[in-house]
């Protein structure tokens, strides 16, 4: 039932082998938010392919590369999921260094978990470079901590898109007072997805920040009371992409930010 | 109940301002999960206060500094949470550009939330940069998507270190097998844990990922299921710090993985 397995390390890793894919974590906007390793082999890259949702400024790093959009944005997706695989795969056998660059982190929400089975299946090497999440960005940004001592103890990571819809989500799950429950791609559910907290038991008065567009020039916060958040998200206008923060921290003003100043 | 802020963004500040701390994510150990932000605060640093678990690789980064130890392992808090804040705000009061560095993200379970209140209190500017988590870190050095379309749906992110012990919390909420279960800070309090989640209905069988030292040169991933979970550790010796994973995804073995070719 065991398996060991020793890492060699990004650091030891110079330079990213030709066929190979690296599935990059772009982070939630803000190019300096990008990782070290990631600028490295976006600037070492022969081909790479990106979501929509990736900053302008950080495709730019990638100064010789072949630039291949791949979507995807709500419900329109530019390329199948099967589609994708498939040029990631043939570009990594044409011998070229491949980065599959993703909004956030390739393993939250980011189906980088199909991609590496697709190659892996083809016989292809690749590696995964996290990134900020969304959520960890928005919530730095925001001034809005995860966890907090006299908050939440834990914190719980949601898609309000999901397969088989929002009816599969153990919502009766999510009465916990004592954690913050961030949602992605919530804000076209928020009235189903209120609904259904309520019906969970959580409070109509249980504070909700929304985060629209995080840590870009165009970020929004704000914070609303569960009950009012469907009034709120048509008074304010706010539009994917956004995250919802629900629970006791989403109440708490913190001092003193520089960025608010 | 509203409120709204405009945020300025990241790649706008050029400095950081004199007087004031910024909260920085190292992230999970391999100085190349650094983001660009942060190599530039510690770059400009006039004092660092480190966590011990912070890579010496990185501390070096912070070229004329004075660096302060402030703990903690596990149990060893070198330095009460009370006296880093007084010390935060007495630098910044010294109009130093202070970094508060921690592991991982400083709002996930990095107790960053405390110190932006003591900041604010104290009438002290202060900023946060978000870092890669550990989870993130070592899903992605080992090929453990946090979600995945087959396997789970949404991911939950608890510590084993609670204020008031375990008891508090809500074990019986976990018994979700669509999900991704991650605890930090687990390992001492592995049995107890695996008890609790045996009492709440998870399968003895369920995959069990163990990550010690993610993304570090020393990084051992071994997999198990819950009911050996106790008996692996001992086994392997493993000890903190180190993460669990646990769900369907821990017994998901991707092929073709770079790092471990």
């Amino acid at each position: 039932m065991e398996q060991s397995v020793t890492f060699s390390g990004w650091s030891n890793i110079s330079s990213q082998p030709p066929g190979s894919v690296s599935l990059v974590g772009a982070g939630p906007g803000d190019p300096g938010l990008l990782t070290l390793v990631a600028l490295r082999r976006l600037e070492e890259a022969d081909a790479v392919f990106y979501d929509l949702l990736v900053d302008e400024a950080i495709l730019k790093l990638a100064k010789h590369a072949r630039m291949v959009c791949v979507g995807k944005r709500a419900s329109t997706h530019t390329m199948a999921q099967a589609q994708i695989h498939a040029e990631l795969v043939a570009a990594a056998q044409r011998s070229e260094r491949v980065v599959r660059l993703k909004g956030g982190d390739p393993f939250m929400f980011g189906r980088g978990g199909e991609e590496i089975d697709a190659l892996g299946d083809a016989g292809i090497k690749w590696e995964v470079v996290p990134g900020i999440s969304a959520a960890l960005g928005a919530a730095a940004s925001c001034g809005i901590p995860l966890t907090h001592r006299d908050h939440a103890q834990s914190c719980r990571f949601v898609t309000g898109h999901r397969r088989n819809g929002l009816s599969n989500l153990s919502w009766a799950l999510h009465g916990d007072e004592d954690e913050t429950l961030v949602i992605y791609m919530g804000i076209g559910e928020a009235s189903a997805i209120v609904e259904a907290l309520l019906a969970a038991g959580r409070s109509p008065m249980t504070p909700v920040a929304v985060v629209e567009n995080a840590t870009r020039l165009s970020e929004r916060c704000v914070r609303t009371v569960l009950s009012a958040l469907p009034l709120t998200l048509k008074e304010t206008g706010i539009k994917p992409p956004s995250l919802l923060f629900i629970g006791s921290i989403a109440g708490h003003y913190p001092k003193g930010e520089l960025a608010s100043s």
